[in-house]
This record gives C-alpha cells, structure tokens and sequence, in this order.
C-alpha cells in the first residue's frame, strides 16, 4: 500500500527565503515547484530541483496568478487567452529547468486562488487544462478531492490525481471547511497523522461534525513554511511508515 | 547563394503594442521572439509563434535581462547563477509557447544590453552559453560578426552564427560604429540595401571613413520598430531576391 | 456654463508609447495621470505632468491595480490592508513627481477594474475613499455617475464629481450599458458631442431604448488612446465651445 | 555627546519576511525604510512607518535601484532621466504612506549598488541629488563617509551626513574594505562596539593594517537581517549609552 505526500516547495524569491526546502525534500516524494509567477526564481528553483532530482523526489509545476507582489493569493479574472499562456510559459520554464538539472516534471499543481479558482469554475479550469493539454498532455493534474475540476479534466483526456489537505477539517460532504471558519485548520502533529493514516487505509476522516466524511485521494499536501508545519510533516510520514505504507510519487504508480 | 535576414519579434507586452509583427514575418527568415523578461507576455509570443510558423519562419529565442522598464537595454551585472537560470527560464518557457504552438526554437539571440555586453564579456558570455549548452546544446547562437563571442563559444561545443546590421556602419576594423557617433545610423532604404548586397556577395561593407571592411555574416539584422525601419527591410528583401539571392533561414544550411 | 473634459493620460511605459498626450492635452481641462501600478512610468509621468501644468490642465492621480501585464484591468482582491496601502503608495508618489514638476495634483480617479469594482462594492470602495482621507483628505475624487459610491465618498468626508463617459450608451436607469452588449461604445464624433452637449445643458441623454436618462456630470471622460479617439474628443470640445460653454477643470469650481 | 544609529528596515515584500523590523526599532534612532523598488510593500511599509513614529525614530528613504529580483545589489545604469524620475517617485511614495502614519520623512540614504554607484561615480551622483533638490531640497542625504559624494552633494545645496559601518573593516585612508577581501566584514559584538565608541570619541578607527584610519561620520549603519546582526547593534547600542552617549537621530541635531 502507497501514498504521496507532496509539498509547495522553491518559493523563495530573490532576497528573501521560505520554507525549509531541504527539511521538506526527506519528508515528500512529489514536490510543487514554484515557478516565477507567484514565487520562485530560476537560480533558486535550479538548485530545488537538483535536490529534489538527487533524493528520487517527484516534480511538478506549481503554476500561479502573476502576483508577486500578492504571492498567487488573490483572485483574478485573467482572460483565457492570458491564462492560457500564463501556464504554458510557467511550465515550459519549469521544464527548461529540469532539463537543465537533468530530470523532468512529471505533473501539474496549480498554486494558490488558481488552485481554488479551477476547483469550482469552469472556464478557468478549462484553460488551466487547455495549457497543459498544449504543451505536454503527460502532466497529471492534482486537484481537489471531490471538486468538479476531477471530471472536467478527465473528460478532457488529463491524468487526474486527487489531493487531500493533512492539515485541514472537512465537511461531511468531503469538502474543505472554509479557513475563515473556527477550527478550520489543524495544528496537533499526532492528530494529523491519525488522520491521513485513516485517510489511506479507508478514504474517509472524521468530519467537523463528527461524522464520517469519504475523501477519495492519492495525494497528502503537507506545508513546510514554518518549523511547526515541517514537526507536522514529520510525525505523518513517520506514522504513515510505521503502519507499513509506502511513501511514494503518484506518478510511480501510473509506470507499473 | 542565400542569406538569412532576423528581425526582433514579438516585443509588445500587455495592452502596449511595439513593432509590425505581420508586416515583419513577410520579410525575414529567423524570427527573434521576446521572452518575456525584456518584452513579450505569453499570450502574444504564442500569436506571433504561430503567425511564423505558419510563414516557414525560423524561430529564435530573444533572451534578455530581467529588465521591463528599461526594455533589457540598460547594462546589468547579475551573478552567474542569476544570468544562467534566467536565460534557461526564457528559452524553457519560449520552448514551451512553441511546442504549443506546434513548432520549435532552433537558436537564440540575446538582446539589447546582454547581446553587447555578452559580445565583449567573457563572463557573461560565458553564462549564456553555460545556459545553452544545459537546456538545448543544439541551439544555434547568433554572434555579433567580429566578436569574441564567436570563438567563445565555438571553443565550449555551440554552433555560432555570426550577424552583421543592416542599418549600421562599420569601422574599418569590421566593428559597429557607437550609436553616440554621427553617422552610426544609416535611414536610406537603397544605401542600407546597397551595402548589404555586397556584403553578402564579397564579405565586405564600406567603412565610415571610406575604407572596405571585412564582415563575415550569415545573417542580416533588421528592424521592425516603426514604419521606415519596415520600409528599410522590406527594399532589402526585394534588392536581395533581384539580385538572385534566396533569403532562407540559417539554421536551413545546416540541414544541406 | 462650464464643463470638464478629463482623460486618462500618461499612460506609457518604459519603451512603449500609447496614446498621444499632447494632442489630448489640447483637448482636456482635467488629465487622469497613471501613476505606475497599471501604467506609467516616473520620467514619462514627469514630462506628462510638466506639459499639463504648461496649459493649465488639472492633474489627478489615476491609481490602479497593481498589474502591469492585465494593465489595471482584471479584477483582483486585494486585501484592504494593500488596497489602502496601494492607493496612498501611488497618490503619493504622483504627488512627489508633481512637486518636482512644479504643480500639484487636485483629484483622484481610480483606473479600469478597480474604477468598475468600487462603483459598486462597498468594501474596496471603503479602501480607497480611506486611502485618499488618510494621504490628503483635500483631494476630490472622480466618481461613476449614478453609483452608490458617489454617497458613500460623501458620507466619509471626500468631496465627489461624478462622472459621464462621451462614448458610451446608457440605460434608461442612467447606467453605463455594458460593453458586451451591441451598441455599448458610440463612434460618430457628431453624435457624441450632440450627446454630450445636451448632458451639460439638460443633465440628460437618450438611453439605449430611446427612453431619456437623467445623467447628472460634472465631468467627462474622453479618449485619446487611438487617432479616432482623439477626434471624436477634439469634435466633442469644437461642439461645446461653440455653444457657448466654458471647458474648465472641475477643481476650479470649488475655488468660485 | 550623541551619535546617530541607522539601519535598513521594511524590506520585507508580499509574503516575504526579512529582517527584526520589532527589534532593530529598539535600538536604532533613524530607519532606513525600503520604498518598494528594491523591497517594500505599501503595506509593510506604513507598518514600519507606524513603528517607527511610536518610538520616536528618524524615517529616511532608502531608495535603490528597480530590481526586485537581485534587492537592488546588482549595478545598473538607468539614464539620468529615468534614475531622477525613479527616487523623487519613490520618495513622494514614502512621503504619501508617511503622511499617512502622521509622521514624516527627514532624510534620504540610497540602498545597495545605487548607494555603492554614487559614492564615485558623478553622474548618478548628480541625479539623485538632482532628485532630492526636485522633491524636497530640506531632506538630508546620507552618504559613505569618505566619499566624493558627499562634497558633491554639498556643492549642490544639500545637507549631507557621513555614515560609518559598524561592521566593515577601513583601509588607512578610511576607505570600507572590499567585501571580497578577507577580514573585511566584522562577527564579533565586543569589538565592533569598542571600534564604534573609539569612533565616535575619537574620530578613528583601528585599520586592516593596524594603522589609525580617520573615519568622520555622523551615523553608523547597523544590520538587522539576521540574529547575530541583531545581536552585534544592541551590543553597540549598550556600550555607547553606557559610555554616556546619547543615540538620537542626526536629524535632531540641525533643529538644536
């Protein structure tokens, strides 16, 4: 039995540092790499996907709004035209830097209010999907466990991986409780890797309700930005091995 | 006998419009595209790609530096680790607009501050082919004719294309004529047409103090900024194809 | 009887030109000057200012979103900690370039998505009016005719001049027709300025379904951003002057 | 006695983090605030600004090259045209946000390269100057003890304070060692203070050679961008008062 835990990585930009990259690598097998528009600058995002490539971590393209100045958090209504090719450039880039680094991107994780936007809405959602179609229809897309996004790309010929959030509360119905609300996000190391174990073994968690909410996911986003959210990050893959799963990239299971 | 003519591409960006692309594609055979650092935004590269493509245009990559508001045209010292990530990043993310575009890139023409510097620069020069040689060895670079650059380069495994200007004059030693001296400009469209005829044809241009210059070049800059630069380039086309010459991509040679 | 025409100027950038400020700045009594964020860069934005205080053309802050590539005119939601902090960054640095050009600025009119989105949505609309009140609380700020704005800048303190736009259909309700709509955007010169010269005279215009819109203006907004713009702005101000009315900055109707 | 404590603060962007803006407000008299060209946001900024004013310490614009991507380290060579019209812009942006946090800016001291380049070289020299003079001639220009600059800017009307480094090693004729020379940056806390104090007594300082250096500087610039820079400036702060100096903005000294 196998599970991915991937994380958003290289999102240091110039100056300025974040996240513990290297701490993060030991803990993930699929790694969101930032690519320029919200975070991430090719010097720094060379040297995370050598790291990455050096410790058989999987890549993906971690593709945003172009809002340095709101790091890819803000809702836009780019036109499908400027979304289009927003993506394309980001991933192209990304992939002249793998091959740069001698390895490649195997996957697509859109960042930020991209990744809310696509869940929900269609026509950005297709363009998200009309630009990975374009310019290499091998990239898996990760999305929302349970959103509408999951068919839409399927139905237009992507490989679809669902995502679950460690550290996240869910509704019944499977869906994230919105961060604004009480309780939303999850802070307790022991609490989250009892969580995501029940996650991998049965599909479903404990709800904020107290019910048995079913979330369907092949991959577990853990976040590195701090050093409580790296212990979190730990104590998972540290239960999740002790219980017998194997960590591991999603794309693996797609090879054999 | 043939000869190539290049011409920089694709530098709107956003709402702002730079240069007659269309009127432009009629004329060259290479097709420098901005990559967005200097000038381009995603969405009108893959346009224009598609709009060369469609023409039997090669495809270069104009890479610059990271420099909108002084559209790559002021002199910068970035680190090598900088200036080689971000010349990967540029011609990664145009490799990606062209595959999706259906085509490819098949060199790289640095611009404005970074095409100069690098001319002269062995550091700098250094990095840019460093970045070459680990996205895509088979690039071809374009050189200024009489430059260090060449043998740089031709010395570390790249193929070089060595470029003259159309509306530029030389010194007597082959070398351009600074811009900060009168007389560097040529705006007659015969005299540009007349002297690039027979530097194709002999190997030479008359010097600005009358003397005849060597200038080894395979390909012909021109401009495509305002409308007498188109009207220059386009009486060179037609000087050039009277005179028996095929004007035909220079990365074509290298096919037989 | 007096009228302002404004226009949103200056709204080059680094290498690339748009529109032609001098030919507007013959037609207009009030220039919306870009200060950076959507448009416009320090030393354009200086000439711009210096050439508007030679012909006694009042100047206002034309802030936008930050967002060079979409050109200020996607929707975004900042959050109101940097909407307010993106207001007062740009008005004062206008205020600094009009300082140094010898003049100063008297109003503000906010640009493209955010000119849309606070017309109606209290919470940004609340960003900006506190933004204004907290760098110069003097200012008058430039508002949609008939939006609820108008009355909550009142209710805060600001002063408001509401604002028609020449080219563009109306409701019968007095509101803009939107531009996905046929017939949205006027075109014949003499029908705008016959327009537009009845707003002035009567305080009306005939809607969209040949009903008669009250439209209450202090001022009007032409273009100049293409050749038919302009001449659609130099008829507009040939017709109202030759009817007797004065073409005269709004901000000088509160000195008396 | 008094002396004057400056250090470069605000210079956190967006969802980037840099620099104890809390601690180092504790132990310097006059701020150093980003504006935003080389680090800075609008809204980190009227933070700081707020900080600042609460404590009653100096706020100078430090204003630098535009280029988020390399912090405003990297040589550039803007135009004069394009250089004066980038610091009165920022400048009236610091002044705007200043306004807002009811405080004001005194004085301006260049970042990085920008401050590097004009201590010798006369043309950008000139126009920051020029800048200054334009937006607001009462602002103090702080400048590398030294230097050419600072009788330039003298020469041009300005008031001009020379600035020390507590943790750079001098040359015998008082010149800042270069960084690439070993020995040329200071980490021990007790001799950076005791070299500080004998400064401001003396007017000297121990050289690399062991020689006496005159230094004659008015400020001293401490670093808070990590905890042992932290470290080193309330360990100077500590020895100076218990010398029975007073830490009190330069700028205090021109009012009495």
């Amino acid at each position: 039995m196998t599970i991915d835990l991937n994380s958003d990585l290289s999102e240091s930009f110039g100056a300025w540092k974040m996240g513990d990259d290297a701490a993060m690598l030991d803990v993930v097998s699929s790694a969101n790499i930032a690519c320029g528009f919200h975070a991430g600058d090719p010097a720094g995002i060379l040297r995370t996907l050598r790291a990455a490539d050096e410790r058989g971590v999987a890549i993906g393209a971690h593709v945003g709004y172009r809002d340095l100045a709101g790091f890819g958090r803000r809702n836009m209504d780019p036109s499908s035209e400027e979304l289009i090719g927003d993506v394309i450039y980001q991933i192209g880039a990304l992939k002249g830097l793998a091959t740069a680094a001698r390895t490649r991107i195997t996957y697509v994780k859109p960042h930020g209010a991209l990744y809310n936007t696509i869940s929900f809405d269609k026509r950005q959602a297709g363009d998200v999907i009309a630009a990975i179609l374009a310019v290499d229809p091998s990239l898996v897309l990760v999305a929302l466990a349970g959103s509408p996004l999951i068919e839409q790309a399927r139905a237009s010929g992507l490989s679809v991986v669902a995502e679950a959030f460690a550290d996240r509360a869910y509704t019944a119905e499977g869906k994230l409780v919105s961060r604004r609300e009480a309780g939303a996000v999850l802070h307790d190391p022991d609490l989250v890797a009892q969580r995501m174990l029940r996650l991998v073994k049965e599909g479903v968690v404990e709800a904020i309700d107290g019910k048995t909410a079913k979330v369907d996911a092949q991959t577990i986003c853990v976040h590195g930005d701090n050093p409580d959210a790296v212990a979190i990050a730990v104590r998972l893959r540290a239960l999740l091995e002790a219980s017998g799963l194997v960590i591991r990239p999603f794309t693996d299971l797609a090879k054999g």
